[in-house]
């Protein structure tokens, strides 16, 4: 195409590094294509390990040291100022079953993309940099074949301990070190000094307000449980009703109950999901003795998810009593609302303002790699529009135009980052990369 | 102990034989136990090949001839004229995960020792046979690893054919063929003139009534369905609400309104139950795009299961409004109140009377073999109580008086079969015992 104010009939280079984007993304969604149009690369299955070498072989190709470290995270070095730390830049390209084309590969990608074209800019005396930068695909971040999720920033910002992590098991038994065979090849620790990432919103917000960026201040406040539930094995019909201690029947009265309590506060205030489900001993003849799900409760209100978590209490009460059955609830995650540091919000504020693309400010009600790694540096946190908010499922999707601008817009941020504006001397040592 | 009178100090028979069979169903006990004193022996595991193992030197060592037909029910047969039909008592040996001692094994080894008293009878002329006697270890009664259910005797009745039985899987794609690499033994067909077994009664009606002996004169009604939701995957924290297609939500809904349908009839007339639960994709932070499960309702009142079934389809109705998702119902098997031949109730009551045994009539809610062979030759039903009715579960239990008593019982209504009592000239070809 020519653009018509460019009277040497040349191609923008926002043009063309848009057009190299969009290129490299199409590459990539191919690994682990599903049927649909979506993608299946759950966490070191072959899709994964096939998307995890591409990404190796387009860091060596556009100039990164490629670096892996003990829980297999996998990085792109691009050094300017030798023993400065790094501005780290990246998502993952992991994805749950049957997924988006766009859920944290878009992330990936676009850092990539994002950090050569910083790189292009030191290169041209365009800016200054203080500090370096890199890139990365974190491991595991969807956590459906091997729990928890965000492993890898887990295990990177210390929440999570090396050997822990590579000893959890999928359903089949294998362990995180035997289906990621890790490889690591850092020969000095990462330091880094401020983190980046941008993700797809999986939510229609930003659609619905006509913004193309997401300026991520803050996360939804969650309680995440794992529930199980204890009854009695009996027969299926002989048993009479009276007598039975139905384990499935109380998980059931549970999901109804969670899905419930969204009517029972204020319209949009809460968001409860059951999305797991084990019986014992799944027979189509035997009364389940046990039931084990997850039960998740969010908000962006503290006091409504506190009221939530009250509300649930009795509901457990009264199934246990209903049911016949005792249930055993354990809070494996709880978290209030927490913030992105407000000087990096204001930096990626000043960047939408300077590459002309409307922002606003959003909260997240998913966690990123973004969520570990905002605890041990500054940190931004970025979002393009989500179609109809469809997300975790094979029709997810953005445009191409909402796709290229995200990119555009790491990338100002970025050069923002490694001329050191959000840098206060931080160096975090990433514990993965120390041997 | 001895028996005050009988001068001799000399035990009675039935007493010797009653310790022999307490005895040996200790012994049979051990294969499989549980740590709860139960048995976890699913068709061809370990546990069940072991088992049949002992059931097979058990015969040979009581001087039946031991046979295997296609499928791996274990035969043993005793001849007493030949050319003639047999009469085959028998149960199944395998059991539901974590299951009692009784429901199967007691009946297979309360035939055993039926039908060695039989022979004695012969022996010691007290009895003229017409008839020959066999008993039977009918193979995969349970269906919990192999489903369908009573896979033996539908494979010997007709009701499922050979080479769909033997490429069904369980849950880890072994097939039932390389589960029990069956060897068949059998040199010339096996012909059935009658069927009888007893089996533990999986209720509490005869403990309730007093009564040692359950003389069964039919079936309950049911309509067993497997029914799958269809949904969308979704984030199951950034999807709002109001977007979700929750399978799992329907599918919780729908487990709640099944159960909740037996107290909208009149009270007790309706047994309903869902035991199974299989979710997609089943990950913590993906909401479940499909769920499938078993759904069964049973009654002794034929009306009263077409109101049921009619109330469900309500409720499906009612369900796919609110979890906005489909569901797909597939009515899997049904059946009316059926009854065992009247003749053979009669046989029952009159032997009872003759062992000096209370017994009362009823009905079983649960499948049995039997209820394969009664369609295929007149066949006598018996039940012994059960403690508290507890079934398919390791403290499923009956008194060391009732297992012996019912041992008497079948030996009684063994010895009138073998004399031609109930048969009329029937003679049932296995078609697994022909090459």
């Amino acid at each position: 195409m020519n653009t018509d104010g460019d009277p040497t009939g040349a191609q923008s280079t926002a043009d063309v590094d848009g057009a190299r984007f969009l290129r490299d993304f199409a590459a990539l969604s191919l690994i682990g294509r599903s049927a649909g149009g979506g993608v299946d690369r759950e966490a070191a299955t072959v899709a994964d390990h096939e998307s995890r070498a591409w990404w190796s072989g387009w860091l060596e190709a556009n100039g990164f040291d490629v670096r892996i470290d003990q829980i297999g995270n996998v990085f792109g070095l691009h050094c300017f100022v030798p023993g400065a730390p790094y501005v780290l830049l990246g998502s993952h390209l992991d994805s749950q079953p049957l997924a988006g084309r766009f859920d944290g590969a878009y992330g990936v990608l676009a850092a990539g993309h994002a950090a050569r074209a910083v790189a292009d800019r030191v290169a041209m005396d365009e800016i200054v940099p203080t500090v370096n930068v890199a890139v990365v695909d974190w491991f595991n971040e969807e956590g459906s074949r091997f729990s928890p999720s965000m492993m890898g920033s887990s295990v990177a910002t210390g929440k999570l301990a090396l050997a822990d992590a590579l000893t959890i098991t999928d359903a089949a038994g294998i362990t995180v070190a035997e289906a990621l065979t890790p490889d690591a090849t850092f020969e000095s620790p990462l330091e880094v000094g401020n983190y980046a990432e941008i993700h797809i919103e999986q939510g229609r917000i930003l659609e619905d307000s006509g913004a193309t960026i997401g300026l991520v201040d803050g996360t939804w406040a969650a309680s995440k449980y794992v529930v199980r539930v204890h009854g009695d094995q009996a027969h299926t019909g002989a048993t009479i009703m009276a007598d039975r201690h139905d384990a499935l029947y109380g998980a059931a009265l549970t999901v109804v109950a969670a899905r419930e309590l969204t009517n029972r506060v204020a319209a949009g205030k809460l968001h409860t999901a059951v999305s797991t489900m084990r019986v014992l001993p799944n027979s189509p003849v035997t009364i389940a003795r046990f039931a084990e799900f997850n039960l998740d409760l969010r908000s962006a209100d503290e006091a409504v998810l506190e009221e939530a978590n009250r509300l649930l209490e009795e509901e457990f009460a009264r199934i246990e009593t209903t049911a016949r059955v005792t249930i055993e609830r354990t809070l494996t995650h709880e978290w209030g609302l927490r913030s992105y540091t407000p000087a990096g919000v204001a930096l990626a504020t000043s960047a939408a303002e300077a590459a002309g693309l409307p922002a606003s400010r959003i909260l997240t009600v998913a966690g990123h790699d973004s969520t570990n790694m905002k605890d041990v540096v500054p940190t931004v946190m970025l979002f393009i529009p989500s179609i109809e908010g469809i997300s975790h499922n094979e029709k997810e999707d953005s445009t191409d135009a909402d796709s290229v601008a995200g990119m555009t817009m790491l990338a100002e941020v970025a050069s923002r980052l490694v001329q050191g504006e959000l840098w206060h001397g931080e160096r975090y040592v990433l514990p993965t990369t120390v041997v």
